[in-house]
């Protein structure tokens, strides 16, 4: 059997190399301590490698023996914790290969036919990621269940709809919270595109020009269950679209979890007090003894700008990259990582917060969100929320809406100026803006009323509220 | 007929506000100067929206009428450049809604019935985006075949496939120009998940809660062509996501011209004089007589910079953003006008840098890019580009694979001391390095012997290139 | 007199060049219809030069008397709006050397002697961006006079402090506004220093490499009032460190106007209703009667990402740039000067909404901010703001502070559970928690009694916030 | 003794909380296990703190040596290893506060009196930073000194120097190099900069308002030689410009370390062969035995997005956030930590790269860049460098610099058909195109004419570039 040249990576890279790496090049350029998660990956698209190698007549038969009998090895150490990385060995990659020669001798070495580093690591970040997504697939619906859950208990509670945060009109609470389940019900949607241009097959792409041996390489898709092989092998090594764009969609998730996040902060604030999340998702303070703080919607929010950072800095890496594989591209991962990371804890704890947890003597969900249906009511009241339902009122009595626009205008200086709402201006008051006006006019100006009346497609109104709730019940079934 | 209040709208919003906006703020904060660009959106959203409400008997007939009638003249006032666009009226939409009041009365003021600027602003963006996404898909189209083009012209070119800009394996240009036909395949791709869920009403969301009058949503939306209606009134007014995942997927098109435009302006340099490209996409210098600068290259590869800009500028923008509608959201404008317009111009000017133009006298393209393929194939004998090849040589003899990586190390090293290249060496040395080398090594130690031998799914060898070249040519058609 | 070379720059830059520049590339690569702004610094950049050129006898005393004719003729020219601008002379440099060159002839074209336009450019966007910098200086100060003017008038109203939106211990509102004079004091530091290193001068470095003429370079920085000269023509035309640094100190600006428009904007909703701004900086809405919006803080909160994307534009614009002058760098101007715009338009008109308009007749400032300072404290009144104070009156009376803060808890539920503030509960309720606590309690449990015993350096108590006023007085003065 | 709250942190924050903070969600808010690199600047403000509490007699004498007395068995543990870090104490200051208590009783309860987490984590991450950019600024000196001593022996070899890549003029290498100078001088000039706005001190501002004991900040910031104190406690605990202004600066050191990678890696390219770096910077090939990669430099390249992705995130993180400290503030620090480590790897890296190492039996350094001076003179006389200084000379013949400019072309392209120099065109030829051409034209022809003829100040005549390393070289002494 001859020598493991792995083994001696750590002198020179090869016979070309007049000294060894430097040490403090090594922990620069060292992907291991980051990339050793891939591990299981790597051995899958390993085995599929070397299974299709066999059955082109590439290796021999036993060589796939020798190959499957160290990687099930590999994996059980890995498993048990007893796999010894090495920094010298560099990525995990050459770590797993090192071993298998160690433990199987040539039918190691042969591995690597037909295939570099460059195609085996955009292989194996493609598998990892597609395993992913489908679990923040999950976590997503996971998310959008507990939000319609809440919803269903709460279309009837009043909240003060703002724009500008200015009280603007009445929304069912079930209504603000289904506008959240739209925004994950999108992410899932890109989400699922990203996927599909994620599960294709670079490996056969070899260093950057495809490979000498007759390779199949829709064998080797087929087994890992990808949908197609990469078409250009210089497209396939340089790739790092889907890296971009998994995380401009993690992005814009949590572009949506940190809104829900800046809403939770301010409905929790004493000024508010719409709502409550449990004790174990708040903290409190080193100094001040009554505080109970929302850290985790803050802390969401905030990882916000994590996400959106390593977007900035993959896109930044690209930028400008001659053909084919650079080794900046290694600065990759990290960032990949670390926003599968954030993204699915985030998600997970959210799903918790918003649903609580299951009981599981009762069957029942407990200790997600409080509500606080009576000083969300009482807040809508305060801002003239119906106004536009004493416009579109005068409207079908005639005015043109912007006419009736003006009136009500000056409907509420008089209210303002009396320090009471348009509801409680008298009959002949109200009257006296436009003569029209008639006593059924209060029925529009209640909230109740108001809401009730907004009911078409996509209208707050809970008839509207509920067909929304079953739609997605539907679509989630 | 009654007064038209917009007329007033400099003076006071309405009869609640004390004062009229300063001048200051009329100009931050109007949109006027860029959002007239949305007017023929406006007008066609406008029209779906007046024919629903009198097909729904919210408005009279007569009132459509004088609408469409009123319409028909602003666009053409618009048109033949006569429309007095006012500061005073803030934007694109009380513009147009002013000078149709002013032209038909009542009628004109019955239009904004069940609609507010903050869904109509929404609808109108969106239909506006999916007609330029449309022109982009077209252009990605075109870009495409003409590097299609180029590349059937230079199958059989040799050039020195680069990894870390060292010479690694040949490659035929060819192959080289392709990879850059998937990447613009994929921002195609990526174009149609956009447009998709672009192409959804939010018209009927109102100001935030949906309205008080019977909208037929789905009827407006089949007018307009889209392809569904948001289902959540807030959502509807308060979703950016269209135009970020828009600017997400133009910032990796720009990366992908970026990195084509690092190659073309390297290959341009004199140390590798292996393109030239036609002098109408040059400039000379003030001082210096003797250049001819790449700058439509530079300034694309720069341009990257701005759009990338654009979308971190958007991302940040809608960060924190509680529900629903915020002013903030107004500064979207501006970004997604300059991706689109940074992107069109970008495409079309790289379709005839690369392609040409069309001679109409002889039919055919003139004035693409012109290929040097003896610096190219000159530059491929530089760097030991076959080495490979010998060792997949030795792995056919029986060597494992990393065995034969350090022998051919050792050849290597032997070359390079007698200043030669791999195939330069004498059989018999080659053998002193293993004894089972024959003369037929120096097949495989030529470039084309090289290329010839990368005959699988997605390698250079040309009837790889030619396969994929007819799979691109079936696409397009 | 020779020919004009200039005028015929729309055919052929020079006799290498086979043909014109295409419409295309011509409105893709000209900067012309934005970097006129430059004008005036260009002119002075170049009088400056040619003085300079005169004095070494490079050119004739009549070239620089024809020069500086020729130059206040053009000034006069564009000051009048009668100079034409022409898209085929690329740029504002080429646009008025060759009316220089109409005007007065040969003279003209030796004022290019010893400078490229790679040098010019750099020199022109220097002169102009350090004007701007005095200007946003100016802007700078102005607004923190206008906060400690309202500071001062509002020392001893109290606002509920917040950690994480949670009240938590009652401050001075003068207090709070003074934060912001911190931050913007700390802008104008930075802007101080990025002035320093724009304020070098490139000229002289010409097109790269310096000039074979005898400049006198320390000369022409001087008549420029530069404090330096750049020391490397290389880096001279290629360094734009001084844009990013502006931008990046542009972006901290508007990240603490972002903040202050967040707290203004959750300050007027009715929720809190702490304070008012005049109606001449608010909106209403074109379906909602009853609407006044904070439109001016929330377009600022939005342009912050506005120019935090012109910030990561620029530097992915030369990220990886090789030296010296790439026509990429063209694309550093509009970002820059759409920052400064942007800076000084929000700076402007936030000195204003905050301190009001001089009226002329009293000599005061009217319709600044409006105050609720009843609504203030009664939100403070609203989280047991004072429990800290508790806790370090049990530490004064011997506790170690974590104890007391455990004991403070107890107490805080306890009120919760009797729906009461800590000043309610009873002495003997008190003295159950701990029996040193005496009747001077309620003195500490007291909002202003709270304020007043922050009395150490940086605190809220009204002695120091009235000594940082006058600390901020004689720093303006 | 009483007991010791902190050991209970896991249970519940505080007798207000009814259950205890669950474990994800403690993972999701931790941050020991990246905040305990602040260990020693906690100690050390701890410290500082303690020791003024006790000389304004706020805590005894004893306490104060208890105090110190646990600190110092703290720090040796932490030194020691055996310090055992807790996730369910949260942070770095909890853990050391609980280990304090635990090992001197009642005197650690004492030290949090008059401070709060806010304050002391501000102060803490500010002392550490603080050091961090004094070694920073330490590595960027020496980088320079790498430079200038490599520039040093270069003065005489010739670069072509390029603009859009395109060969424009003759320069020294050395005068390229010290470009590099130039930038990385500004670098530390910005870090000088922000260190004096980092260097303040923000303890004493208590959570948010200040604190009611008697502190002396002054003290405690001469204690810690720090220049000031933060002058506002609500700013003092919520400003984190000093993190962003710390990594913008941070982002255009590593935006010069990526112009300076892409140039080196163009020099090693084949195609150029200027330079090499040693082989302990590089790396092989897993597959192409013949591969030497520069890793090094496109490492760093790729880095750059990176630490531009971090301020992205901090800058996102911070837009909006109101007053005073909200949770989102605890994710300032991985970016600004790794901002750190690879700002400082990257630049030590450079140091060796460039400048090579100690050889401490010669006494000087080996193994820096290697330079390949003929490569480099012939790459410089294949564009026409010195076709300025035909024009130059022409311009000292009398004519105006355009029209000089339009003939050198003319000779350009002369040369150019006939495919040679401009210094090999017979004189009668040169004479052609201007008569008043004489012999000694060949001399400004040559490179090395061309050369010393830029002999201004800034310029790369050889006697202009020493003088520019001795006034580095007095910089540095």
């Amino acid at each position: 059997m001859s020598t493991n040249q792995l083994d001696k990576k750590s002198e020179a890279w090869s016979a070309l190399f007049s000294e060894p790496m430097s040490e403090l090049v090594k922990r620069y350029t060292a992907s291991v301590f980051f990339d050793k998660r891939l591990w299981l990956a790597d051995i899958t698209g390993s085995l599929a490698h070397a299974e299709m190698l066999a059955a082109q007549n590439i290796i021999a038969a036993s060589d796939l023996a020798d190959i499957q009998r160290g990687m099930a090895q590999i994996r059980a150490e890995i498993e048990a914790g007893s796999f010894e990385w090495k920094l010298d060995l560099e990525d995990v990659h050459l770590n797993i290969e090192a071993r298998l020669t160690q433990l199987v001798g040539d039918a190691g070495k042969r591995l690597h036919t037909g295939r570099s580093r460059n195609d085996q690591v955009a292989t194996d970040v493609r598998l990892w990621l597609r395993d992913e997504i489908d679990l923040i697939s999950d976590l997503l619906k996971e998310l959008q269940v507990a939000l319609v859950d809440v919803a269903e208990q709460n279309v009837d509670v009043i909240l003060p709809g703002f724009t500008h945060l200015q009280v603007a009109q009445p929304v069912s609470f079930a209504h603000h919270l289904l506008a959240y389940v739209e925004m994950f019900a999108r992410d899932a949607e890109r989400m699922a595109d990203v996927r599909r241009r994620t599960n294709r097959l670079p490996l056969g792409s070899a260093a950057l020009a495809g490979t000498t041996y007759p390779l199949d390489r829709e064998r080797v898709a087929k087994t890992l269950g990808m949908e197609g092989v990469c078409q250009n092998s210089l497209d396939g090594v340089s790739d790092r679209d889907f890296a971009i764009e998994f995380t401009a969609a993690a992005s814009l998730c949590m572009v949506h979890i940190s809104r829900f996040s800046e809403e939770l902060i301010l409905w929790m604030s004493q000024n508010f007090g719409f709502v409550k999340i449990a004790d174990r998702f708040t903290t409190g303070s080193s100094i001040m003894p009554q505080k109970k703080n929302p850290d985790v919607p803050e802390l969401a929010r905030g990882k916000t700008g994590r996400v959106v950072g390593h977007l900035m800095g993959l896109i930044t890496l690209m930028k400008g990259q001659p053909l084919a594989y650079n080794k900046d591209n290694q600065e990759d991962k990290e960032p990949l990582f670390d926003t599968v990371d954030t993204l699915k804890d985030t998600l997970r704890i959210f799903c918790e917060m918003v649903g609580g947890q299951l009981n599981s003597a009762t069957g029942k969900k407990e200790g997600g969100i409080t509500v606080n249906a009576v000083a969300m009511e009482a807040a809508a009241n305060k801002g003239y929320a119906t106004a536009t339902d004493l416009a579109d009122y005068l409207v079908k009595k005639g005015l043109p809406f912007r006419d009736a626009h003006e009136t009500v205008a000056h409907a509420v200086k008089a209210a303002t100026s009396h320090n009471c709402d348009l509801s409680e201006l008298p009959l002949t008051v109200l009257q006296g803006f436009n003569a029209s006006i008639e006593k059924d006019v209060y029925e529009c100006l209640s909230l109740r009323g108001s809401l009730n009346a907004r009911n078409t497609l996509g209208g707050t109104a809970p008839a509207q509220v509920k067909a929304q709730i079953a739609r997605h019940r539907a679509r989630f079934a």
